[in-house]
């Protein structure tokens, strides 16, 4: 017998991952290949191919639920704003079904990690959730009463732009002074540590470097940690979720990271907001992206045997309510 | 024949205003009463004979919705947190339904006014509101998918404390550097302006004397202008709402204040969430409150004539379901 299976796809600026993913957010089999040039369409055609390739492994798939870089309307499946893939006014959710054969919808990247890390990671359970990412870029996504928040043009959850440092340094990004980004974000920081003369691969390089006391190194993770706590003190004091998940490849460097923004936090946002706030490191990692746009096609197409009972009740009210 | 009709109550520090109002937000009475001491019993008290006035005048009500000045779980109608009225852990709500045998909720003040202007106010029909309330302090509320967005313990909306300013002005009411309540709030701006020896008795003559180019009164309204500017942009971008009011006396201020807090946000958000971000000024006024306490009670208890084929449909259909 075969599983009950999603297929989520992450499909980001330089890489395709896709997985086939079950009702409780295991990945039973995974791909990862080259995002093509030659725009949405030429994407699809790749997305499909690697669908067809996990349904030969894993079995035949229920729905595919996509991941995509840019703001977009996920009821109606199209992307709102583009500067990446130049997918802006298309219907990449009738494209995907389409090629694939399959229903589809489709997820804003990070609001898909941020479900995706509210259904089955760090922020399990949890009734309000916000998530920053902390990659190139500084991402987030909000999910409110288990719902993912959108905002007007699938925009919500840009918190690597708010100012935590106005007339500070300016983001490589937006161009602005004193966004999160130009203090969190790894395009800025290596640009920065590099920029004095020092060597580093990636973020771990310069974490490392502060954990062995070297001076700039120091003062960067500082500020990135308090840079980090100032946005979520704010956020903390709009929002007043119940947790705060902190993802991408430096959150794992843990305390030295996370020690500072809670105290951070505990200083700037009111004692009431900050008090029993949870701040912790994302439980997913790279996944986070494909888990939540499968975790979308779950909540879209899911209905199931298992769930059959219930169909069938409302199935029957709807007759009585229209008869 | 009577009016079909609710009770809304704004319950301030000093003051209980109260309406009997109609389904479409139309207050066909008012009351305004002073806030008794001796703790949230007495101020119960009062509510009760202020209804019991106003259903003297208007006929009797369906319901009584309350505007509370605190964090408050309006499921359960009990109050989380209260350093005015001592109301910590109260179930307001069942002691209003009490006294006065009507159905009752209560709503925090400032959500119940972001309510009012989106029901019946400024943001009329928006997805999405952000409420800014410039008054003594700065308050707020939060509209989202039209529900008002409360957060885990109650205390979402708080942007009165919004770092707008880093290392800035000292905050009066939190003790923080840098809230936008330091800029934006009455008592702060009045404290600054007299300070320097001049007279002021409210915030409308700051405003005029700002018109007249008197030289602090320019700097403290531009600064005002510049950083609500500020703190909308971080909402903004974090939100992605359709709309944000600006309520409080000052909003009446016009484009002294608005040219320069649109200015600010175009300048300061990400493009695609500031364009076509409406930015407009309350207005509801001070009844804002009571009619959105009113709205809270409508919506919970508002079930009637004009609604009944839908109750029957779904009565019918939970008969069903059950069957």
């Amino acid at each position: 017998m075969s599983l009950d299976l999603v297929l989520g796809v992450d499909v980001g600026g330089t890489a395709i991952k896709a997985g086939a993913v079950d009702r409780r957010g295991r990945m039973v089999a995974k791909r990862e290949v080259a995002t093509p040039p030659g725009g949405p369409r030429a994407v699809v055609a790749r997305v499909a191919e690697v669908a067809a390739d996990l349904q030969r492994e894993a079995g035949r798939a229920r729905a595919v639920g996509v991941g995509w870089p840019t703001p977009l309307d996920p009821e109606r499946g199209v992307v709102l704003f583009d500067n990446k893939l130049g997918s802006a006014g298309v219907n990449v959710a009738g494209l995907v079904s389409r090629a694939t054969g399959r229903p589809a919808c489709i997820e804003n990247d990070a609001n898909a990690a941020a479900l995706a890390e509210y259904l089955y990671g760090a922020a399990k359970g949890a009734g309000s959730v916000v998530l920053l990412t902390l990659g190139t870029g500084v991402g987030g996504g909000i999910v409110l009463g288990g719902e993912v928040w959108h905002g007007r043009d699938g925009a919500a959850g840009e918190v690597g732009h708010v100012k935590v440092h106005p007339g500070g340094r300016r983001c490589l990004f937006c161009g602005r002074r004193g966004c999160l980004e130009a203090y969190a974000g790894a395009q800025a920081i290596l640009k920065r540590y590099r920029g004095a003369g020092n060597k580093a691969d990636g973020m771990k390089d310069v974490v490392d470097a502060a954990r062995r006391g070297e001076r700039l190194a120091v003062t960067i993770v500082s500020e990135m940690a308090e840079m980090i706590g100032m946005a979520v003190a704010d956020l903390a004091n709009v929002l007043n979720p119940e947790i705060v998940v902190i993802g991408g490849g430096v959150a794992r460097a843990g305390e030295i990271l996370f020690g500072p923004i809670r105290a951070a936090v505990e200083r700037e946002a009111l004692p009431n907001v900050s008090k029993g706030l949870r701040i912790v490191p994302a439980k997913l990692g790279n996944d986070a992206g494909l888990l939540g746009a499968a975790g979308c096609a779950w909540r879209r197409f899911g209905t199931s045997a298992s769930s059959r009972t219930l169909t069938t009740a409302s199935r029957r009210s709807r007759i009585a309510s229209s008869s």
